[in-house]
């Protein structure tokens, strides 16, 4: 085989069945994924089905804590996750730049193979195309994912109320500060991972306890981009206790040096949700029994009042946290 | 709104969501996509759900006959629509460069829309990430899609038998050839447009005929590599009748010009059948009635022998059509 991509590979012949079935073939084989066809026939499921879709062009493809195939099972996953559904069947379309090296891809289809397989996920279906030198970034991913929710499992904004609670499952920020360090443009070391993982344990655990109004998983622009969504949505207000955010000593100190603000920074294994007040403990004791989940915290609330989010901060004063308008940290996932 | 494409509309945040709600809300809209959840909840449907997905990074992004959003919807309702189903959903990912004109971008999603609705299937979730200058192409995007099919339609290349009939619906080469007039490298004009339409009433129509066997469209690679790619699968001998192939005056021109073989061009608005021998006719009568289906053609067969393509000229020679090792033509879908 080739040591690197080339547009022969992207052509439909002998190149690209090759590379399919050497690198994708290999690591993502499954009984539903049949490459001789352009589609897969998928076995019949109960519930309610769920269908979403996630494009990941992450620089650097590979960081402490992951890469870009990781990130794509997790980033489809806990979409549907977040919906309350188990995620099932994935599709995979690949945009690799002529000259990306062979062995690189299939490091990557190896992470996301098992990433996959952990998740109990499979990809029966993909495409790949080859794009000609300086047209790419090395490697994209657009990924959609299937899943099954039990039809009364009705999560959305438009159930919060006034009163209820605000809950992460884990710290803020982590994967946004890893992709900050891996880029190594400032210089600064640390043994920060990023926290990209699957919440499915998180998700279908809450969807148990009565009074689940919402979850969302904060991936681009954060917990604050999330809060802002709510607020916009359910035109209510939406209180953040800074002293409750949980955040690790390696994010603080990185957004300190470098003037990052944490609550907008993404998190790819973190979960949202918001509860009824009364039933707000009760998750909270349930996601801190899960492994990976002691960091799990009450963070806010949501209030009457003008729409907008508000961080209460430890000096007991309040800072708004507006919606996002310029980019501070562009491919983050 | 800014009248391109920034980072910050990839941001997750107030830039971001403004481009969703004016560009792809205001031209996919339908009743199960919801821009504030992650993915689609979608109501039940009966048979065997058929899941696919296709990369799209064609050079132009508008062309003679259309552009990569129509280009888009045809690919994934086609590749549904071989596999004998009827396609329904679909999800949108865009991979847009920074500097990407966004009355473009809204002509591109006006156009998908369009087709969507002609198909009847409708985009009911969506991804969009921004790619810094000069790490992309102006536009990729991704397109996943679901449908169904009756679960008796089992179609295949492991149902094929020697003796089978090859059928095309019309003639070949349209939307590669078309490409190749629109990058406009060769000072060459035409009328040429490209194929670029829904296989469905064809598609529909042959899953009625008894004696279907398989059926695909010919893309990347043309009706060579699907010949190829039965005759490995298979390990059947593949020929196809030169004089039977249908090809446009415009199609055999530019090839002669330039030197491309046209059974390496894609087609966009084309699918092959091979089909029982017994029921070959009855296919082709019945594609022939179909409004663009007057160049419908019985242009091969499957033979027992070496598992090769072979051409049989108008001269009443043979020649190889072996499997595609460079790429003739970059960025053609």
């Amino acid at each position: 085989m080739n040591e690197v991509v080339t547009l022969a590979h992207g052509n439909g012949g002998r190149f690209m069945r090759e590379l399919i079935r050497d690198v994708f073939l290999r690591h993502l084989d499954n009984a539903n994924l049949d490459i001789s066809a352009d589609a897969a026939s998928l076995p019949p499921a109960s519930g309610t089905m769920v269908f979403t879709t996630d494009g990941f062009i992450v620089d650097p493809l590979e960081f402490p804590g992951g890469d870009i195939g990781l990130l794509a099972v997790h980033g489809v996953v806990n979409d549907l996750a977040v919906m309350g559904a188990t995620p099932r069947w994935l599709s995979l379309s690949c945009f690799i730049e002529e000259g990306f090296e062979i062995a690189r891809l299939e490091r990557i289809a190896i992470s996301l193979g098992r990433a996959a397989r952990d998740c109990n996920v499979a990809v029966v279906t993909g495409d790949t195309k080859v794009v000609p030198r300086g047209h790419g970034g090395g490697l994209y991913m657009a990924m959609s994912g299937i899943g099954w929710r039990d039809p009364e499992i009705m999560l959305g904004m438009a159930n919060i109320r006034a009163g209820d609670c605000i809950l992460v499952n884990g710290t803020l920020g982590d994967h946004g500060t890893a992709i900050i360090l891996a880029r190594n443009e400032f210089g600064l070391h640390s043994d920060l991972h990023s926290d990209c993982a699957s919440v499915l344990p998180f998700a279908a655990a809450a969807t148990q306890i009565p009074g689940l109004r919402f979850m969302r998983d904060p991936t681009r622009g954060g917990i604050a981009t999330v809060a802002n969504e709510i607020s916009l949505e359910t035109g209510l207000r939406v209180v953040l206790d800074e002293a409750r955010l949980p955040l690790s000593e390696a994010v603080r100190g990185v957004c300190e040096m470098l003037g990052y603000d944490p609550h907008y920074l993404a998190s790819e294994g973190r979960v949202i949700a918001v509860i009824d007040p009364a039933y707000a403990e009760s998750l909270l004791a349930v996601w801190r029994s899960i492994p990976g989940g002691d960091q799990a915290a009450m963070i806010g609330r949501i209030e009457t009042g003008r729409p907008l989010v508000v961080l209460s901060t430890r000096l007991g004063g309040e800072r708004l946290l507006d919606e996002l308008e310029d980019d501070p940290l562009p491919r983050i996932c």
